[in-house]
């Protein structure tokens, strides 16, 4: 008789965002004079940029005719994409194959499926506080036991606090695949070349993968950071990366995406090139390809025309990202993040809990938040403002916080 | 240190397609004249419909405005499209609530990931010949252990022959997932209410859940015969259906399907709803929802007017099977299928093997198909030609063959 995958029961109910819709609404239902300004889940508002929307129409009036016409595309993305990808990290100096670079619907779902091609008894590292998919897919996969005291028994938590300015430190014992996110969601914490130069040499050492998600790299500004986990010496042997063009190009619900797996990445018992083929195996067997309607609009976005009204997005968003840090400042709250990354982590005043200081906000602010704590034990006392938001309602939520905030 | 899943070393190399690529170029290599007319891969030619591309327009249009710009959707699909499609399949007189109805970047894709929700030791049926997906998502999923004479220990083969008609007999012992697919690929044929009925209690008696995949079904005329598998009575209980816009609609490159789980669906150890929640679960954790460019296209795929357009487009390729069924008849070539669906499956001549027919239609006819061999052992001896093509095409590999092949 069929039974389900009980790796499922193990995840902890309630996912995050499903939470925070539910309170949002019962407060909208007993306030319904209240103006809420939602800066908690990290979406897009602005349109897409014009190179983009050119290349959209382009292509739709392509599939229209029978001479232009296209149907199946190759699973691992249309060349000319996987070339602007590559031409891409050229600025970077970062060298790549067009066939290490494999086109997806996003970050999110490569970032979950790339287990497939590891062991099932892998053991894997993440940050806490931390993205929850790695964590989900991980449970799914049958990766933990229990969850004990806010933590899967199983994974090894690498924790990010304000001593280590939220960058954690490489994994005492020995893990096989680490996660890591910079810049970072939640925490906006961005690594340098040395901090990123250690796991390099870590999974080096302990012949562990790293799965590097990049997907805000395009927000970093400060050019000694790196944007590419393969900047570093070495990357190649011992690295994935993930990124995506829904934070590059506001493609959030275009779904594009692309992650590398260099032909130089071995592991135990194989050759090089053979973990870039079962990627390519997992992806031709299990995934159809992006969209074809939006692919060239990726290419759009990373001409070089393209490229400057993607550099406008990003700065609209980190001006608003720097009114929110100023605001929260100005009423004495502390706050790290938002600097080379869309989200601010802010400290929640007067000792409250994530929770508590998520009712406050909205109860006192109507501004909707995210509670740190959604993210892992560590974010507990923290709280995450995305700088998403439209410029006008980011200046109502500041100016909201200001005079209404009891603190 | 990290290890590879080593599930995919147990898949057979040389993926069918992979394959037929090689031999083609090598032929046009050494025949830099001969015109190749492809009837392989199942993949759409005409244009997208007048609906579809209007909405495709029109959204496109939408994301460019700051007003109307959409980011983030549901992971399920956007309202409107699960609604169209719950109408849609009231045509069949099936009632669904729209949160059974899951939109997908496609069929292939759901049909591997669906096993995520149950055990990982699941006992798996497939009929054989059979689309290789469901095959290799179970195969990379650690469900069988070696490969001997051309199938793999650990999966239950349901033949279909000549002798049934090539859709096959309930299984002879307990399995817990039963994947079937009607109209078939490979073979064309479509099941009957009856035999369908008998699949359905099959499930009822052993607990088992059949994962019906109807990306075909837009093609078949034959009032008698059932498009879903909820026409069948008690199959809410017991059936998870897939579907696509990709045959329906010419949205192979588009990349929209969906996958019906119905609150009914129960098995052991679970409630009402229970299973319908777990593909919610996967779906909202490790997918990220089709592209909101093209989604309401769906949804205009799905209008009358769209549906008028999409007829027209699946009559033009089943009088596209008609002419190649013909054809291959008037040189003695049996063939079975083309009537209810788009693939013609045809008995190769004179006792040649499938890739030995390959080799001689391409030698002599300049005409590329699949070698039935490669769905499957009892797939040897017969061939697949797809009735996707464009008509002047279609019309010269008949041609080619009734002058050109030696019989």
């Amino acid at each position: 008789m069929a039974r389900i995958n009980e790796n499922y029961k193990k995840l902890q109910a309630g996912y995050l965002f499903p939470e925070i819709a539910r309170r949002t609404r019962e407060f909208a239902a007993k306030n319904p004079q209240a103006e809420l300004v939602r800066l908690g889940i990290g979406d897009t508002t602005l349109p897409l940029s014009e190179s983009v929307i050119k290349s959209l129409h382009a292509t739709v009036d392509k599939m229209a005719d029978s001479k232009t016409y296209r149907g199946y595309g190759a699973e691992q993305g249309q060349e000319e994409l996987r070339q602007a990808i590559v031409d891409h990290y050229r600025k970077y100096k970062v060298d790549l194959q067009p066939d290490e670079v494999f086109v997806s619907d996003g970050a999110k779902p490569d970032s979950a499926n790339i287990q497939s091609i590891f062991s099932s008894g892998a053991v894997v590292a993440v940050q806490d506080p931390v993205y929850p998919v790695y964590v989900d897919s991980a449970v799914i996969g049958g990766k933990t036991s229990g969850f004990y005291n806010g933590r899967y028994e199983g994974l090894v938590y690498m924790d990010c606090t304000e001593e280590n300015e939220f960058f954690p430190e490489v994994p005492d014992q020995k893990v096989d695949l680490v996660y890591l996110c910079s810049p970072n969601n939640p925490t906006g914490a961005v690594a340098t070349h040395k901090q990123l130069k250690k796991f390099v040499d870590y999974a080096h050492d302990n012949e562990a993968v790293i799965i590097f998600d990049a997907a805000y790299a395009a927000f970093i500004s400060d050019p000694s950071l790196p944007r590419s986990i393969f900047e570093i010496e070495g990357a190649e042997e011992h690295c994935i990366e993930i990124n995506s063009f829904s934070k590059l190009a506001g493609f959030t619900g275009v779904r594009l995406g692309w992650t590398i797996v260099p032909h130089k990445l071995v592991i135990e018992g194989t050759v090089p090139g053979e973990v870039q083929s079962l990627w390519n195996r997992r992806q031709t067997t299990m995934f159809n390809g992006a969209s074809n309607i939006v692919q060239l609009a990726g290419v759009a976005a990373l001409s070089s025309a393209g490229q400057k009204e993607c550099q406008k997005m990003i700065d609209y968003y980190m001006e608003n990202a720097r009114i929110i840090r100023n605001g929260l400042n100005d009423v004495g709250i502390v706050t790290f993040g938002g600097i080379n990354a869309p989200y601010i982590w802010a400290k929640t005043p007067d000792g409250l809990d994530s929770w508590e200081f998520f009712d406050k906000l909205m109860n006192e602010a109507h501004v909707v938040g995210t509670p740190g704590a959604g993210f892992g034990r560590l974010g507990e006392g923290y709280f995450r403002l995305s700088a998403f938001g439209e410029r006008s309602n980011i200046k109502k939520a500041v100016a909201s916080i200001k005079k209404n905030l009891k603190i």
